[in-house]
């Protein structure tokens, strides 16, 4: 690249785009670790992006309003850092520059959501960030199909490199960004040719813009060093309907010695190369020093936007009071007051009527209660929708022609579902949920994980949660789904009994402000165990006695989901040979371990054997088979081994030995 | 559709065709379950792929040259049921269509690898196949160039519908395949416009043809249900030199009352309905009865190929006897007889040379001896090729001009990478390993998953496998990846301590022939712990007492991979106050459980306190926390209870408290 031709064509943005560039070097070389080439590459993108068409204002991060910026590629976390530091974001100090990747900084390796404002996803894993693009975007429709274009109507910009691209998410996420017509959706593709192991044609030679066509989007190809061409681009990009691409290419590590190299994807630290590229740019100035004249333009940048939130301010006033209030009880993630007594009404309704029903349909009559209530809740499945029941009777599909619609036909995509799912929790206002089978975590995980890891409550229902779901096999039976996310922090797992439990759960679910939830629902039918109404919601404690020992008590059975009704009739056996039985339910770990310890004592209590039983491998509960420190019980498990078999549920059950009776010998055993 | 009209254009193939459809509404009615319509409308397709150019021999089903058949589909399971039992596999009676989905069958709900011959990869969780069948081409690619036409020289055919194509999976495998020009792979598309939710159109308007275009595919479109264009368009797929697509337009249901609906999806048992379709078929016949005439003909399809078995057999007879045992060894998946002595002579000389590397870099060390005496190892990265150390010094680059070269850019596609690799076991020939991030587990997990459920030796390189990763941060740090891994069935998780435990860790993920590896590795340098060389692999026992205590044994120290070091300081701080302190390293638990009991005891006995120190989560800890059943230690952990950070590594150890001295203080305090 001529890099004087660069500079003396546009000095003005030269230098702003340039601030980026050498405070990247900077922060890396400070760090000694970092991805110097992707700011350099796209600082001139970057700068045309939010000196011209960002609709933000750095006063004031958290406008519902704004537009959202998204970094996909985040190992290019500088490019952001550098953009939130320089437009003035309070919070983004050149302190924080200075501590990029150290212990305690809020300049993460990668953009953690949390840490600053302005950072509107945690962005690292490839891909992530295009897939919750599409959820904010499907955030800013529905809000607006529901409050109007005078309060919300925004874009959403993504930057995706490569390996965004190649990562097979990216597909689930361009197709359903294609099939809703996701017109707000812009996506700046840093068109590079670099990845870590080389030239990009090492290990694909998609024709992108081919590709992004073929899934209906409005695709552009510019030079992305041409100020002119980024705004022109970007200008045509909002104007049309669809959702739109642009094909920035541009120069990885652009006029350090490593440009176009895969060197240049890594850390850029050699002190002489460095002093070379600032020469090149014309930037004489040392380590992390921006000229004033140059921080007063970005600063300026960053007010630009002052008079776009002044007058959505005024416009918000203008609302009535329910209309303000209610944005501001969405955006705060609140519950709508009357949720609480609802729940509790469906709760005594059901241990009155005591249905027999898989926990599946007892969601889905949760929901019949919750949406109707809760106009934040949008629903949807990965084309499993009878089988998942999150469909309820007041919701319309989703759709161009139906922005008022709150149900999602996501396709075949679960790992774009939970990404899409995630990005509506970012955006705020929304409250998502959506189903596939329980097996199919293993397709959703990395987004389920960064849910976990952004402490944001986005509810997963997982039907079809063990080998009950019969016939269709190991494949499609989750073994060791329970453990997979009872292992990840800050994740409510939980596997309800029956109805009142369901309800219970989903209670917590939408209370939760920071903590995704996995429910983990049956295939098959169950009975309602929760007989005597309870107005406290007892699954908030996490376990407790659902049936204590009639006698001396010997025995406590622990259990959870399906296996509950499998512990009662256990108990039943028991107590009839005079072995005084507990029955605890444990429909949520993550929450018991969460009580103090003497409630944990009082539930379960030295002295007397332990059984748990759940259809799923044994791996964490030792963690509950003995007692607290210092103490041991003896205990055992009944549980599946080894994966499922295809044949009926009740077959599996019987020949995997997951019986009332295979509960009481394994407890007179251990008598 | 006219069904009388296809009825008399094709007679003889309508009823070989006819003959699956009415074998498929049978079983399904049959097993009141499962999905009829797939196999009812792709059944003219996969007629003629039989009849006239799959290169099959039903009387030898393992025959390496084989063509290979692969329904991604894999609901559709009866399409592959029926047709084996048609051809005549001999372990495909009535008896097992007539028991589809129950238990005990080789015929359950979705095809599982190892159930029976013909079943070339387990299907069912969607775009798996369309993924694994782009490893079956890159091993048929590898072995023809290593072996020569006469001796390899098949095709890969895979029958895909809509919900793989939407499955993200697909498009890292189209892009993979695209990139490497497979043009022996040939991918028939269902295209019936119908999902499980409704007509395709809910959830998805990409335009399959042109994204597989641009992918650099050869496409054709045709009639589904017309024999003479799926011929042609399968002649053409086969001249191409790309891999080919044929979008098949198909009626889901196919006659049925449910034709072209999503019921048609289903199980369609209605008798009335069933009779209805068997007569607009022209089959009058009853359940399970094909007339001896349709059957005799489908027999003869079967013995088609038996002449090219026949020539296949009288070339190898021709080759060398080295190059007929080598082909013998390679799909036996047994190693060379040399691997033995070579890793013993590597671990004798790093036991004397004490290195201080990584793990990964250990790794290497250990490729660098595998790789030349193996010639059926595949390796490669996920763009991580210099993080990861998966290519040895001898591994040229697999490509169209380099089909010898035996090392793969995957590029940023782990999910794709997992299931091609699984592809390849499942081919023959080939051992493949494939490196990404631990963390990325995440995203490769769907096929981690089938490797385990199938019993294949898939080998994963996971490096950078805990906080050691260190500034890149929270995003970056697997913390609950080795409990996933581990609480997967029938997956060996090696967590080597050095580069004597990786070495051995090797050995044995290599002599697996039925257990995938999860190979944890560090990113930061480890000292060399096994310094005494012992021939014998002690990680085959799973754990060892790597240092016993001196003095009376008070504490028993458990850990794995780099946390083995800390535990080695610990017990130097502990014994310098004279507190006898055994370490066990422990670098595969599920090998330590196959131990009988005595030994278990040996390694762990009763009475010294436990203190468990690895850089993960303590999920499934407990169970070596505790003795064996009816003995209790007290036990306590030192690891992470939560996700990491962005620091240097040093850092994040300290602020985690992941050190000798808070090992040693747990022990103090347990005492």
């Amino acid at each position: 690249m001529d890099i004087a031709a660069l500079r003396s064509a546009n000095p003005d943005h030269w230098m702003k785009a340039t601030a980026i560039r050498a405070l990247t070097l900077d922060a890396v070389a400070a760090a000694n670790s970092g991805h110097s080439g992707m700011p350099m590459g796209m600082a001139d993108v970057a700068t045309v992006l939010f000196e011209n068409h960002l609709k933000f204002d750095a006063a004031n991060p958290d406008w519902p309003d704004r537009d959202r910026f998204i970094l996909s590629a985040g190992h290019g976390s500088m490019l952001l850092y550098s953009l939130l530091h320089l437009t003035g974001y309070q919070d983004m100090t050149l302190e924080d520059l200075r501590n990029f990747r150290q212990w305690g900084a809020k300049t993460a390796g990668h953009p953690e959501y949390g840490h600053a404002e302005g950072i509107e996803t945690t962005t690292g894993p490839l891909g992530q960030g295009i897939a919750n693009s599409v959820g904010f975007a499907i955030a800013e429709e529905a809000l607006r199909a529901r409050f109007g274009k005078k309060l919300m109507d925004h874009h959403t910009y993504v930057i995706a490199g490569d390996g965004c691209l190649m990562e097979g998410v990216s597909q689930e996420a361009i197709s359903l960004a294609g099939r809703q017509g996701l017109g707000k959706l812009i996506l700046l593709w840093d068109n590079n040719n670099i990845t870590i192991d080389g030239t990009v044609d090492l290990a694909d030679r998609t024709d992108q813009v081919k590709r992004f066509r073929a899934s209906g989007w409005h695709v552009q190809e510019i030079d992305g060093h041409d100020p002119a061409a980024i705004d022109a681009a970007l200008t045509e990009a909002k104007r049309t309907r669809k959702p739109s691409m642009i094909a920035c290419k541009t120069h990885i590590a652009l006029g350090h010695a490593a440009q176009d190299t895969s060197k240049g994807h890594g850390a850029l630290t050699d002190a002489d190369q460095l002093k070379a590229a600032k020469d090149a740019y014309g930037w004489p100035h040392g380590p992390f020093d921006v000229p004033s004249d140059v921080k007063s333009a970005w600063e300026a940048i960053g007010k630009r936007g002052a008079a776009d939130y002044a007058d959505w301010q005024a416009r918000l006033v203008e609302a009535s009071a329910q209309r303000q209030a209610e944005i501001e009880r969405i955006f705060a993630r609140n519950v709508p007051s009357k949720l609480s007594a609802r729940i509790k009404a469906l709760k005594k309704q059901v241990s009155e009527e005591a249905p027999k029903v898989a926990t599946r349909k007892s969601s889905e009559m949760v929901l019949e209660v919750i949406n109707p209530i809760m106009p934040e809740t949008i629903g949807g499945s990965a084309d499993l929708s009878g089988s998942n029941n999150t469909r309820s009777g007041d919701m319309t599909v989703f759709d161009e022609g139906n922005r008022k619609g709150r149900y999602i036909h996501y396709g075949i995509r679960e790992h774009g579902m939970a990404a899409a799912m995630n990005g509506m929790v970012l955006h705020g206002g929304i409250r998502p949920y959506g189903g596939t089978f329980m097996c199919f975590t293993d397709y959703a995980r990395p987004s389920m994980r960064l849910a976990a890891l952004m402490k944001i409550p986005t509810v997963f229902v997982m039907t079809h949660d063990s080998i009950g779901l019969g016939e269709d096999g190991p494949t499609h039976q989750p073994i060791e789904h329970l453990a997979i996310s009872r292992a990840t922090p800050n994740t409510w797992v939980f596997r309800p009994c029956d109805t009142v439990e369901t309800a219970e759960a989903w209670e917590l679910a939408l209370n939760s402000k920071e903590t995704p939830s996995v429910l983990s629902l049956t295939r098959q039918g169950l009975p309602t165990l929760r007989r005597e109404h309870k107005a406290k919601n007892l699954t908030a404690q996490g376990a407790y006695v659902l049936a204590d020992a009639e006698g001396k008590r010997q025995a406590i059975l622990l259990a959870t989901g399906s296996e509950v009704a499998i512990a009662m009739a256990a108990r039943d056996i028991l107590q009839e040979t005079g072995i005084g039985t507990r029955v605890v339910s444990m429909p949520c770990w993550e929450l018991f371990e969460e009580q103090d310890e003497s409630y944990r004592r009082r539930v379960l209590p030295a002295g007397p054997v332990r059984v748990a039983v759940e259809a799923a491998i044994r791996f964490g509960w030792d963690r509950w088979l003995y007692g607290e420190r210092g103490k041991r019980e003896k205990g055992e498990f009944v549980g599946m081994h080894d994966f499922g078999a295809s044949a009926p549920a009740e077959v599996l059950y019987e020949q995997f030995g997951i019986t009332a009776e295979a509960v009481a010998e394994k407890v007179k055993a251990l008598l």
